[in-house]
Protein backbone atom coordinates (compact mmCIF):
# COMPACT_ATOMS: atom_id res chain seq x y z
CA UNK A 1 0.00 0.00 0.00
CA UNK A 2 1.44 3.31 -0.86
CA UNK A 3 0.32 6.70 -0.32
CA UNK A 4 1.61 9.89 -2.55
CA UNK A 5 0.97 13.54 -1.94
CA UNK A 6 1.44 16.17 -4.94
CA UNK A 7 -0.25 19.49 -5.59
CA UNK A 8 -0.07 22.02 -8.24
CA UNK A 9 -1.15 25.58 -8.67
CA UNK A 10 -3.55 26.94 -11.09
CA UNK A 11 -4.83 30.68 -12.16
CA UNK A 12 -8.39 31.79 -12.50
CA UNK A 13 -9.39 34.51 -14.76
CA UNK A 14 -12.75 35.48 -13.43
CA UNK A 15 -14.68 35.68 -10.35
CA UNK A 16 -16.63 32.72 -11.07
CA UNK A 17 -15.01 30.05 -13.47
CA UNK A 18 -14.74 26.04 -13.65
CA UNK A 19 -11.12 24.92 -14.51
CA UNK A 20 -10.87 21.66 -16.12
CA UNK A 21 -8.10 19.67 -14.36
CA UNK A 22 -8.61 16.18 -15.05
CA UNK A 23 -5.45 16.30 -16.93
CA UNK A 24 -3.20 17.46 -13.94
CA UNK A 25 -4.82 14.81 -11.70
CA UNK A 26 -3.96 12.10 -13.90
CA UNK A 27 -1.13 12.93 -14.59
CA UNK A 28 -0.04 12.47 -10.59
CA UNK A 29 -1.67 9.39 -10.75
CA UNK A 30 0.38 7.98 -13.55
CA UNK A 31 3.54 9.10 -11.94
CA UNK A 32 2.82 7.62 -8.55
CA UNK A 33 2.73 3.91 -10.37
CA UNK A 34 -0.06 3.46 -8.09
CA UNK A 35 -2.85 1.02 -10.08
CA UNK A 36 -5.26 -0.20 -8.03
CA UNK A 37 -6.52 2.65 -5.65
CA UNK A 38 -8.31 5.64 -5.35
CA UNK A 39 -7.13 9.20 -5.24
CA UNK A 40 -8.26 12.54 -3.15
CA UNK A 41 -8.34 16.14 -4.71
CA UNK A 42 -8.75 18.60 -2.26
CA UNK A 43 -8.91 22.30 -2.59
CA UNK A 44 -7.02 24.17 0.53
CA UNK A 45 -9.64 27.37 -0.13
CA UNK A 46 -12.47 28.48 1.53
CA UNK A 47 -14.24 30.33 -1.35
CA UNK A 48 -13.37 27.56 -4.11
CA UNK A 49 -14.51 23.96 -4.08
CA UNK A 50 -13.44 20.68 -6.50
CA UNK A 51 -16.33 19.35 -8.14
CA UNK A 52 -16.88 16.05 -10.81
CA UNK A 53 -19.25 17.21 -13.79
CA UNK A 54 -19.25 17.14 -17.64
CA UNK A 55 -16.66 18.33 -19.29
CA UNK A 56 -17.03 17.65 -23.29
CA UNK A 57 -19.62 20.58 -23.48
CA UNK A 58 -18.59 23.54 -22.80
CA UNK A 59 -22.06 25.11 -21.36
CA UNK A 60 -22.78 22.76 -19.05
CA UNK A 61 -19.83 24.75 -16.47
CA UNK A 62 -21.31 27.85 -17.75
CA UNK A 63 -25.31 26.83 -16.80
CA UNK A 64 -23.75 25.54 -13.23
CA UNK A 65 -22.03 28.42 -12.24
CA UNK A 66 -25.26 30.30 -13.01
CA UNK A 67 -27.40 28.22 -11.44
CA UNK A 68 -24.92 28.30 -8.10
CA UNK A 69 -25.11 32.42 -8.96
CA UNK A 70 -29.33 31.99 -8.80
CA UNK A 71 -29.11 29.85 -5.84
CA UNK A 72 -26.43 31.90 -3.50
CA UNK A 73 -26.44 35.66 -5.10
CA UNK A 74 -23.29 37.95 -3.96
CA UNK A 75 -25.57 39.85 -1.58
CA UNK A 76 -27.73 38.75 0.43
CA UNK A 77 -29.56 41.15 3.38
CA UNK A 78 -27.74 40.28 5.97
CA UNK A 79 -24.24 39.20 5.37
CA UNK A 80 -22.04 40.45 7.69
CA UNK A 81 -19.00 39.37 6.51
CA UNK A 82 -16.59 42.29 5.51
CA UNK A 83 -15.15 41.10 2.62
CA UNK A 84 -18.24 40.81 0.57
CA UNK A 85 -17.35 37.11 -0.22
CA UNK A 86 -19.78 35.06 1.74
CA UNK A 87 -21.53 33.75 -1.26
CA UNK A 88 -18.20 32.50 -2.72
CA UNK A 89 -18.23 30.88 1.28
CA UNK A 90 -21.76 29.59 0.70
CA UNK A 91 -20.92 28.03 -2.68
CA UNK A 92 -17.56 26.21 -1.47
CA UNK A 93 -19.83 24.50 1.21
CA UNK A 94 -22.47 23.07 -0.78
CA UNK A 95 -20.52 22.08 -3.76
CA UNK A 96 -17.77 20.79 -1.38
CA UNK A 97 -13.49 21.36 -1.19
CA UNK A 98 -13.08 17.49 -2.62
CA UNK A 99 -13.72 14.95 -4.39
CA UNK A 100 -12.22 11.26 -4.41
CA UNK A 101 -11.94 9.51 -8.00
CA UNK A 102 -11.00 5.64 -8.06
CA UNK A 103 -8.20 4.31 -9.89
CA UNK A 104 -8.17 0.89 -12.24
CA UNK A 105 -4.93 0.14 -13.83
CA UNK A 106 -3.18 2.81 -13.63
CA UNK A 107 -6.05 5.57 -14.85
CA UNK A 108 -8.90 7.32 -12.89
CA UNK A 109 -11.90 5.12 -13.71
CA UNK A 110 -14.65 8.32 -14.65
CA UNK A 111 -17.67 8.13 -17.14
CA UNK A 112 -18.10 8.56 -20.36
CA UNK A 113 -18.82 12.18 -19.98
CA UNK A 114 -17.02 13.41 -16.37
CA UNK A 115 -14.23 15.43 -15.98
CA UNK A 116 -13.01 17.06 -12.45
CA UNK A 117 -13.29 21.03 -12.30
CA UNK A 118 -11.63 23.50 -9.63
CA UNK A 119 -14.80 25.67 -9.04
CA UNK A 120 -13.64 29.38 -8.28
CA UNK A 121 -16.06 31.51 -6.51
CA UNK A 122 -13.93 34.63 -5.74
CA UNK A 123 -11.44 35.04 -8.60
CA UNK A 124 -9.30 35.95 -10.21
CA UNK A 125 -6.49 34.47 -7.99
CA UNK A 126 -3.33 32.00 -7.57
CA UNK A 127 -5.06 28.80 -5.97
CA UNK A 128 -3.33 25.18 -5.07
CA UNK A 129 -4.84 21.77 -5.43
CA UNK A 130 -3.76 19.01 -3.49
CA UNK A 131 -3.54 15.04 -4.66
CA UNK A 132 -2.97 11.93 -2.18
CA UNK A 133 -2.85 9.13 -4.37
CA UNK A 134 -3.58 5.73 -2.53
CA UNK A 135 -3.05 1.70 -3.21
CA UNK A 136 -1.01 -0.61 -4.66
CA UNK B 1 -4.77 -4.17 3.05
CA UNK B 2 -7.23 -5.02 0.59
CA UNK B 3 -9.03 -3.66 -2.35
CA UNK B 4 -12.12 -4.69 -3.87
CA UNK B 5 -14.31 -2.60 -6.82
CA UNK B 6 -17.40 -3.56 -7.64
CA UNK B 7 -20.31 -2.47 -9.88
CA UNK B 8 -24.16 -2.51 -9.80
CA UNK B 9 -26.87 -1.34 -12.27
CA UNK B 10 -29.96 0.04 -11.45
CA UNK B 11 -32.71 1.21 -13.30
CA UNK B 12 -34.26 4.84 -12.59
CA UNK B 13 -38.06 5.15 -13.22
CA UNK B 14 -38.90 9.33 -13.00
CA UNK B 15 -37.47 12.41 -14.24
CA UNK B 16 -36.34 13.01 -10.61
CA UNK B 17 -35.78 10.08 -8.50
CA UNK B 18 -33.91 8.91 -5.01
CA UNK B 19 -33.10 5.49 -5.17
CA UNK B 20 -32.40 3.39 -1.85
CA UNK B 21 -29.04 1.72 -2.30
CA UNK B 22 -28.03 0.73 0.90
CA UNK B 23 -28.50 -3.13 0.55
CA UNK B 24 -26.64 -3.43 -2.62
CA UNK B 25 -23.99 -1.68 -0.81
CA UNK B 26 -23.83 -3.78 1.86
CA UNK B 27 -23.55 -6.56 0.23
CA UNK B 28 -20.69 -5.87 -1.80
CA UNK B 29 -18.98 -4.95 1.87
CA UNK B 30 -20.31 -8.21 3.24
CA UNK B 31 -18.67 -10.27 -0.47
CA UNK B 32 -15.34 -8.51 -0.12
CA UNK B 33 -14.60 -10.15 3.27
CA UNK B 34 -13.33 -6.78 4.65
CA UNK B 35 -13.84 -6.31 8.41
CA UNK B 36 -12.36 -2.66 9.35
CA UNK B 37 -11.85 0.23 6.75
CA UNK B 38 -14.05 1.82 4.33
CA UNK B 39 -16.25 2.19 1.02
CA UNK B 40 -16.27 4.71 -1.37
CA UNK B 41 -20.16 4.52 -3.38
CA UNK B 42 -19.43 6.68 -6.83
CA UNK B 43 -21.82 7.73 -9.68
CA UNK B 44 -20.26 7.81 -13.08
CA UNK B 45 -22.71 10.23 -14.48
CA UNK B 46 -23.08 14.04 -14.91
CA UNK B 47 -27.26 14.04 -13.85
CA UNK B 48 -26.78 12.08 -11.11
CA UNK B 49 -25.53 11.90 -7.45
CA UNK B 50 -25.13 10.22 -4.47
CA UNK B 51 -26.54 11.29 -1.01
CA UNK B 52 -27.22 9.86 2.48
CA UNK B 53 -30.02 10.62 4.60
CA UNK B 54 -33.36 9.13 6.01
CA UNK B 55 -34.21 6.34 4.65
CA UNK B 56 -37.26 5.28 7.21
CA UNK B 57 -39.95 7.31 5.85
CA UNK B 58 -40.67 7.80 2.63
CA UNK B 59 -41.69 11.69 2.69
CA UNK B 60 -37.85 12.63 3.44
CA UNK B 61 -36.72 11.50 -0.40
CA UNK B 62 -39.90 13.16 -1.72
CA UNK B 63 -38.90 16.89 0.56
CA UNK B 64 -35.12 17.03 -0.33
CA UNK B 65 -35.76 16.48 -4.14
CA UNK B 66 -39.04 18.91 -3.62
CA UNK B 67 -36.46 21.76 -1.78
CA UNK B 68 -33.70 20.77 -5.06
CA UNK B 69 -36.03 21.53 -7.10
CA UNK B 70 -37.44 24.34 -5.95
CA UNK B 71 -33.52 25.60 -5.96
CA UNK B 72 -32.55 24.93 -9.36
CA UNK B 73 -35.82 24.97 -11.09
CA UNK B 74 -35.73 23.21 -14.40
CA UNK B 75 -35.44 26.17 -16.50
CA UNK B 76 -33.76 29.23 -15.37
CA UNK B 77 -33.42 31.84 -18.24
CA UNK B 78 -30.03 32.22 -19.67
CA UNK B 79 -28.84 28.46 -19.59
CA UNK B 80 -27.01 27.89 -22.66
CA UNK B 81 -26.49 23.49 -22.77
CA UNK B 82 -29.17 22.47 -25.87
CA UNK B 83 -29.76 19.29 -23.82
CA UNK B 84 -32.58 21.28 -21.76
CA UNK B 85 -31.40 19.11 -18.29
CA UNK B 86 -28.65 22.01 -17.08
CA UNK B 87 -30.72 21.90 -13.73
CA UNK B 88 -29.87 17.87 -13.41
CA UNK B 89 -25.77 19.18 -14.02
CA UNK B 90 -26.33 22.04 -11.17
CA UNK B 91 -28.33 19.38 -8.88
CA UNK B 92 -25.53 16.60 -9.29
CA UNK B 93 -22.25 19.20 -8.71
CA UNK B 94 -24.67 20.17 -5.09
CA UNK B 95 -25.16 17.12 -4.38
CA UNK B 96 -22.02 15.54 -5.02
CA UNK B 97 -21.61 12.18 -7.12
CA UNK B 98 -19.92 10.08 -3.95
CA UNK B 99 -19.85 9.20 -0.71
CA UNK B 100 -17.73 7.53 1.97
CA UNK B 101 -19.26 5.27 4.59
CA UNK B 102 -16.97 3.81 7.39
CA UNK B 103 -16.89 -0.52 7.54
CA UNK B 104 -16.68 -1.78 10.92
CA UNK B 105 -17.07 -6.13 12.19
CA UNK B 106 -17.87 -6.48 8.49
CA UNK B 107 -20.72 -3.57 8.09
CA UNK B 108 -21.39 -0.23 7.10
CA UNK B 109 -21.71 1.89 10.44
CA UNK B 110 -24.66 4.11 9.04
CA UNK B 111 -26.93 5.97 11.81
CA UNK B 112 -30.15 5.32 13.01
CA UNK B 113 -31.92 6.75 10.45
CA UNK B 114 -29.05 6.93 7.79
CA UNK B 115 -29.50 5.04 3.94
CA UNK B 116 -27.56 5.63 0.67
CA UNK B 117 -29.29 6.85 -1.85
CA UNK B 118 -28.57 7.12 -5.55
CA UNK B 119 -30.37 10.25 -7.06
CA UNK B 120 -31.81 10.84 -10.05
CA UNK B 121 -31.72 13.79 -12.12
CA UNK B 122 -32.51 13.36 -15.45
CA UNK B 123 -34.32 10.25 -15.47
CA UNK B 124 -35.47 7.44 -16.51
CA UNK B 125 -32.14 6.38 -17.67
CA UNK B 126 -29.95 2.85 -16.85
CA UNK B 127 -27.59 3.48 -14.44
CA UNK B 128 -24.43 2.51 -12.92
CA UNK B 129 -22.95 2.39 -9.44
CA UNK B 130 -19.18 1.76 -8.86
CA UNK B 131 -18.43 0.72 -5.02
CA UNK B 132 -14.50 0.50 -3.69
CA UNK B 133 -14.11 -1.28 -0.67
CA UNK B 134 -10.79 -0.79 1.47
CA UNK B 135 -9.12 -1.96 4.18
CA UNK B 136 -8.71 -5.39 6.49
CA UNK C 1 -1.00 0.85 7.03
CA UNK C 2 -3.34 1.21 10.07
CA UNK C 3 -7.01 2.20 10.56
CA UNK C 4 -8.20 3.60 13.63
CA UNK C 5 -11.79 4.62 14.24
CA UNK C 6 -12.91 7.18 17.31
CA UNK C 7 -15.93 9.23 18.25
CA UNK C 8 -16.67 11.84 19.99
CA UNK C 9 -19.93 13.78 20.86
CA UNK C 10 -21.00 17.21 21.13
CA UNK C 11 -24.09 19.43 22.19
CA UNK C 12 -25.66 21.82 19.28
CA UNK C 13 -27.09 25.37 21.43
CA UNK C 14 -29.61 26.53 19.38
CA UNK C 15 -31.64 24.92 15.49
CA UNK C 16 -28.78 25.99 12.71
CA UNK C 17 -25.25 26.35 13.77
CA UNK C 18 -21.69 25.82 12.76
CA UNK C 19 -19.72 24.37 15.15
CA UNK C 20 -15.46 24.39 14.69
CA UNK C 21 -14.42 20.73 15.45
CA UNK C 22 -11.18 21.21 14.11
CA UNK C 23 -9.20 20.86 17.57
CA UNK C 24 -11.04 17.40 18.33
CA UNK C 25 -10.01 16.38 14.65
CA UNK C 26 -7.06 17.04 15.23
CA UNK C 27 -6.52 15.01 18.68
CA UNK C 28 -8.09 12.02 16.88
CA UNK C 29 -4.68 12.15 14.28
CA UNK C 30 -1.99 12.84 17.29
CA UNK C 31 -3.58 10.36 19.11
CA UNK C 32 -3.55 7.48 16.34
CA UNK C 33 -0.09 7.59 15.78
CA UNK C 34 -0.09 7.83 12.06
CA UNK C 35 2.15 10.31 10.24
CA UNK C 36 0.85 10.38 6.14
CA UNK C 37 -2.34 9.40 5.13
CA UNK C 38 -5.95 10.95 5.38
CA UNK C 39 -8.89 10.92 7.98
CA UNK C 40 -12.80 10.83 7.46
CA UNK C 41 -14.93 12.53 9.52
CA UNK C 42 -18.26 11.34 8.78
CA UNK C 43 -21.68 12.63 10.48
CA UNK C 44 -24.06 9.99 11.47
CA UNK C 45 -27.00 12.02 11.39
CA UNK C 46 -29.57 13.51 8.78
CA UNK C 47 -30.45 16.96 9.66
CA UNK C 48 -27.30 17.85 9.88
CA UNK C 49 -23.67 17.74 8.32
CA UNK C 50 -19.72 18.11 7.83
CA UNK C 51 -18.16 21.30 5.74
CA UNK C 52 -14.73 22.97 5.67
CA UNK C 53 -14.88 26.59 5.49
CA UNK C 54 -13.17 29.71 7.19
CA UNK C 55 -12.67 29.08 10.77
CA UNK C 56 -11.31 32.66 11.55
CA UNK C 57 -13.90 35.35 10.96
CA UNK C 58 -17.18 34.38 12.81
CA UNK C 59 -19.03 35.97 10.07
CA UNK C 60 -18.62 33.40 7.92
CA UNK C 61 -20.33 30.35 9.25
CA UNK C 62 -23.05 32.59 10.06
CA UNK C 63 -23.31 33.92 6.26
CA UNK C 64 -23.18 30.74 5.19
CA UNK C 65 -26.12 29.36 7.25
CA UNK C 66 -28.12 32.78 6.07
CA UNK C 67 -27.68 31.76 2.72
CA UNK C 68 -28.55 27.73 3.50
CA UNK C 69 -31.62 29.35 5.16
CA UNK C 70 -32.62 31.72 1.72
CA UNK C 71 -31.65 28.37 -0.35
CA UNK C 72 -33.90 26.30 1.61
CA UNK C 73 -36.42 27.84 3.53
CA UNK C 74 -37.59 26.06 7.09
CA UNK C 75 -41.43 26.01 5.13
CA UNK C 76 -41.72 24.57 1.56
CA UNK C 77 -45.43 24.38 -0.22
CA UNK C 78 -45.48 20.85 -0.92
CA UNK C 79 -43.13 18.94 1.80
CA UNK C 80 -44.93 16.05 3.18
CA UNK C 81 -42.83 14.89 6.27
CA UNK C 82 -44.56 15.56 9.38
CA UNK C 83 -41.36 16.36 11.84
CA UNK C 84 -41.56 19.75 9.85
CA UNK C 85 -37.24 19.45 9.65
CA UNK C 86 -37.61 18.59 5.23
CA UNK C 87 -35.55 22.35 5.06
CA UNK C 88 -32.65 19.92 7.42
CA UNK C 89 -32.75 16.89 5.83
CA UNK C 90 -32.21 18.88 2.53
CA UNK C 91 -29.24 20.59 3.44
CA UNK C 92 -27.57 18.04 4.94
CA UNK C 93 -27.79 16.44 1.11
CA UNK C 94 -26.59 19.40 0.07
CA UNK C 95 -23.43 20.26 2.40
CA UNK C 96 -22.96 16.46 2.62
CA UNK C 97 -22.56 14.61 5.68
CA UNK C 98 -18.48 14.07 5.70
CA UNK C 99 -15.40 15.53 4.52
CA UNK C 100 -12.19 14.19 4.07
CA UNK C 101 -8.78 15.73 5.36
CA UNK C 102 -4.90 14.72 4.34
CA UNK C 103 -2.63 13.87 7.05
CA UNK C 104 1.20 15.17 6.43
CA UNK C 105 4.14 14.98 9.21
CA UNK C 106 0.90 13.81 11.64
CA UNK C 107 -0.97 16.80 11.63
CA UNK C 108 -3.95 17.77 9.04
CA UNK C 109 -3.05 19.79 5.98
CA UNK C 110 -5.74 22.17 5.66
CA UNK C 111 -5.51 25.53 4.34
CA UNK C 112 -4.78 28.70 6.23
CA UNK C 113 -8.27 29.57 6.92
CA UNK C 114 -10.19 26.35 6.84
CA UNK C 115 -11.45 24.72 9.64
CA UNK C 116 -13.78 21.48 9.76
CA UNK C 117 -17.12 22.61 11.10
CA UNK C 118 -19.75 20.23 12.41
CA UNK C 119 -23.25 22.01 10.99
CA UNK C 120 -26.37 21.73 12.57
CA UNK C 121 -29.40 22.44 10.92
CA UNK C 122 -32.22 20.97 13.29
CA UNK C 123 -30.71 21.56 17.53
CA UNK C 124 -30.56 22.13 19.83
CA UNK C 125 -29.57 18.20 19.95
CA UNK C 126 -26.40 15.70 21.21
CA UNK C 127 -24.70 14.64 18.21
CA UNK C 128 -22.02 12.67 17.41
CA UNK C 129 -19.25 12.10 15.03
CA UNK C 130 -17.45 9.60 13.29
CA UNK C 131 -13.36 9.90 12.69
CA UNK C 132 -11.45 7.29 10.66
CA UNK C 133 -8.15 7.71 10.08
CA UNK C 134 -5.59 6.27 7.90
CA UNK C 135 -2.03 5.80 6.93
CA UNK C 136 1.03 4.99 7.98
Amino acid sequence: MKILQEQFSISTKTRCQMVDITGQVQSVVRESGIKDGDAIVFCPHTTAAITINENADRSVPHDILLALEQTIPEHISGFQHVEGNSDAHAKSSIVGCSEQVLIKGGSITLGTWQGIFFCEFDGPRSRRVHVQVRGK
